[in-house]
């Protein structure tokens, strides 16, 4: 079986969204198979009591940087969501009922519903952004919005992130490679220096 | 005049130390001279509340972080200090007092100092790895222990505490160009991207 990493990320993390657009190649860079394990960070922060974004210095710092990052990494047009933060519930149970249908087209949708949230500035807690997503990979939209609902998906949903917790995830985005743990985009030279 | 810009570090931060290995690099890079500003990070916690070290976890994975950052950067037998976190007023006082002294030798002796903390692991809170980085570079140690002492001196360093509290710096390193606010070592990059 080929290995492969495990890429945690919570779609209202801008450093998220700039990681998804990296994975691929850091995938094809260790000969491994991402799995896409979007999950909820606001658990962290409820486990934990630190919100890396809960004070206003470090929040507009990361804007700041963010932008700055998508400048230097070509990424065109990046704003801050209509709504920040906020859940991002409704697109992380769409990823995973589309992992039930089809878990070769997850990665596709979740660089859709990233680049709908952190290019087009759609809010995270509105079903419609995800779901224009799952339709834009050929999935029906009423069966997207009733699967989203399904109890399996939401619990998919709850016991990755319960899992993440109890693995030590921390941040958004992470990776766990052979349960090694690397928090950030700005580690994926590193992943590769190790494991490439 | 030359153009320069300020580093801000803690001596017990080991990105700090890490970063203090390439900030002479950088320097060049962007043609400036370095501002050395060791500052006490605990006031940032006090005024803002965020310990990036107070949770176990980020804990854990920072001293992992950090050791295969100094693997990769080439750097040899880093280990965590005798005491651990602990303050650095004393290599702190000293640098100011050095500033003072001659300026010139300021960068230095912060290196000597880093060095003791980070790779023989002395306690940054025994003003005798300080004093002994000090002596290296030609000082005395009778009048580098009064200086250190010295209210100008003390004064300087709650000076420039304050005063990087008020420009936004948050964490350890931390670079401040016309400025910009650069959280981090892995900002180096992307400081000379843009001011190269």
């Amino acid at each position: 079986m080929k290995k492969s990493f495990d890429f945690y990320f919570d779609f209202a993390s801008p450093y998220g969204y700039l990681a998804s657009r990296k994975v691929g190649a850091l995938a094809a860079a260790t000969g491994r198979d991402v799995n896409w394990r979007p999950f909820l960070i606001g658990a962290v922060y409820k486990a934990h009591g630190g919100a890396l974004l809960a004070h206003p210095l470090k929040s507009d710092y990361v804007f700041k940087d963010m932008f700055r990052r998508a400048k230097i990494e070509g990424v065109e047009g990046m704003q801050r969501p209509a709504n920040f933060p906020a859940s991002s519930v409704p697109p992380s149970r769409l990823a995973y009922w589309i992992e039930r249908q089809d878990p070769d087209k997850m990665g596709a949708f979740v660089k859709a519903a990233y680049k709908a949230i952190w290019i087009d500035g759609c809010d995270t807690a509105d079903p419609n952004a995800a779901l224009d997503a799952a339709e834009s990979l050929g999935f029906d939209r009423d069966d997207a919005l009733a699967g989203a609902g399904d109890q399996a998906v939401k619990d998919r949903l709850r016991e990755v992130t319960e899992t993440a917790l109890e693995r030590g995830v921390f941040g958004s985005p992470f990776i766990l490679i052979d349960d090694e743990p690397f928090w950030g985009g700005d580690r994926f030279a590193d992943i590769e220096a190790l494991y490439g």
